[in-house]
């Protein structure tokens, strides 16, 4: 199983990706045989090499030249930055040289350029790209599309519904997750025409389809996968992604305030950091891009190590099952009235 | 100066109603000389004022028999509820009865009321509702539009930014609040194709604005005034409000975990109980409703004596000031090319 790894992608490329690729080294079961290509030019990535342990990693150098940046406009990739460690790394991936494609870089590039080379799974119209929330129940709740398309068609949001019921029952091994469409109220009458056009289409399918779902509904998993255009689930995606920045500002405000009060931020410190520890997105494994004929998993510029090694673990699972099966077959026996096209 | 209170609108009502009008009469200077008018059933009104002390309320009761349930159909409040508490309170207010209106009930039911029995301020497309969102700040975020209107074009987006800028300044005090765009990037090329007009309209503004903003920045404060539409914005305020109770939960997860950890959870309560207080809704003095041709604070229906003291304070500090007036003048002088009407 080879995944090849944008080694040159996030903020603190690629010392984190490589200390990324060992850790998740460890966490697979040595049957899977992961090796990780790692990339991207060849003598930053020995440097990083240099500084760790990796005698337990299978690794492999693809050198590219050129780095795509955070400002990079995603579509010039495909046309200006060929021999970039993103472009290289989804090329492999679309060659056969590696099973899936992992990179914190600019989601936007990823998303584009995978797109083009990839190409998309017969039945798709528009790939999208999912993100995990945390919940308080054991399981988290995918938020799909989280920013890939901003207009969309009740048709796409249908799309995004069953692509994101799919990669929930395969890779949290739920049998029929439970689908909801994020509205402002529950009642059926709510919502633009857009949304309302969508109720119906969710309503005659064959998805779990729970109704209209609202902003308070995500953290509390009322749903499985909340659908939405990805302008809001951009702007809840990352409102969602302060929270702990917010919060440990509020404490550390909390504790300036004297000497007492510093004692006991530092009494509840490790407690409340596990409960924070539930709510970081770094643990949850990345942002899947579906809809591609491939595996692409997408991580935040600032991946830790421990994110890197999670998206690594989480491309090894998709590559593993039929997600992308699963999709063809189910948008294949799609009948949708064109008119809610 | 007398307010009116719908006595029957909360899920508490009216307990809490009268309650936190007895807690804003101790919280407001007595040179106000604040009268609150409870409008609702007398009978129900009279039981809730014999459970407490009120001899330091000045107050009157202005009977009403029907009452408007959470899930009453807005529009039909005209037409069929002429008797409710909340339709009487609103007529009350612009008869001249009382200086504001102020209700803990159906958002949607006091919007559509407000705007046909107190009218729309000349120049206003269409009125809007605000809410204000803590901040790591002193001072707080105000998001508008709310919930109030799903679909928007440019100019309507405009006049929201324009209506919370002026309430912002006139309450908080801040002579040129800063005015943001709810956008899924920074850049001025993000959008969608009524964002990127609205972006231009801003930019031609005499408002203080600071161009796009994202998710994140709202709890950082980054902007005083987030200008989206009621589709983005209620969401994102639902998703806000459940916040503490999803910590809540997390924190009682793990207290139940085991003896040790409910100590650890114990000793850090008070601390923590302080913190997310700054996280409590309760705490802002309801919704504004901004555009129409009087003062209306309109709040949770969960709203607690503590959160209906605070919006009779709000709609007293709303009252003596001239926000209608400000917002007149400013849409008065407006120039907005009509194609992007």
């Amino acid at each position: 199983m080879r995944i090849a790894l944008d080694a040159m992608g996030g903020d603190y490329a690629p010392d984190n990706e490589v200390q990324g690729a060992i850790l998740a080294a460890q966490s697979i079961p040595s049957t899977t045989e992961l090796e990780v290509v790692f990339v991207g030019r060849e003598s930053d990535i020995l440097a990083s090499l240099s500084k760790v342990d990796a005698s337990k990693l299978r690794y492999s150098i693809f050198h590219a030249d050129d780095i795509v940046g955070m400002g990079d406009e995603p579509s010039t990739v495909v046309k200006k930055k060929r021999n970039s460690s993103l472009y290289k790394g989804i090329e492999l991936h679309a060659n056969g040289g590696a099973e899936g494609f992992v990179s914190a870089g600019n989601t936007g590039a990823v998303m584009t350029t995978a797109t083009l080379v990839l190409g998309r799974i017969k039945g798709v119209s528009r790939p999208t790209i999912g993100s995990f929330f945390p919940t308080v129940n054991t399981r988290p709740a995918l938020l799909v599309d989280a920013g890939a398309n901003i207009d969309c068609k009740p048709r796409h949001l249908y799309e995004f519904a069953i692509m994101g019921s799919i990669y929930y029952s395969q890779i949290l091994n739920v049998v029929t997750p439970k689908v909801g469409l994020l509205n402002i109220g529950e009642e059926s009458t709510k919502g633009t025409e857009i949304v309302l056009q969508t109720y119906e289409l969710l309503q005659q399918s064959a998805l779990n389809f729970i109704g209209n779902v609202e902003g308070r509904d995500i953290l509390f998993g009322e749903a499985d996968v909340f659908v939405c255009d990805g302008f809001t689930g951009n702007i809840i995606l990352k409102f969602a992604e302060s929270i702990i920045g917010v919060l440990k500002a509020k404490i550390k405000q909390h504790a300036d305030k004297g000497f007492l009060e510093k004692i006991a931020v530092g009494a509840m410190a490790p407690t409340l950091r596990k409960v924070l520890k539930e709510f970081d997105y770094q643990e949850y494994g990345g942002v899947p891009l579906l809809g591609v004929n491939g595996v692409a998993i997408i991580g935040h510029g600032k991946s830790s190590p421990k994110a890197i090694q999670n998206m690594i673990v989480r491309a090894v699972d998709v590559a593993s099952k039929n997600v992308n099966g699963l999709i063809a077959t189910t948008l294949a026996s799609l009948v949708i009235p064109t008119d809610n096209n």
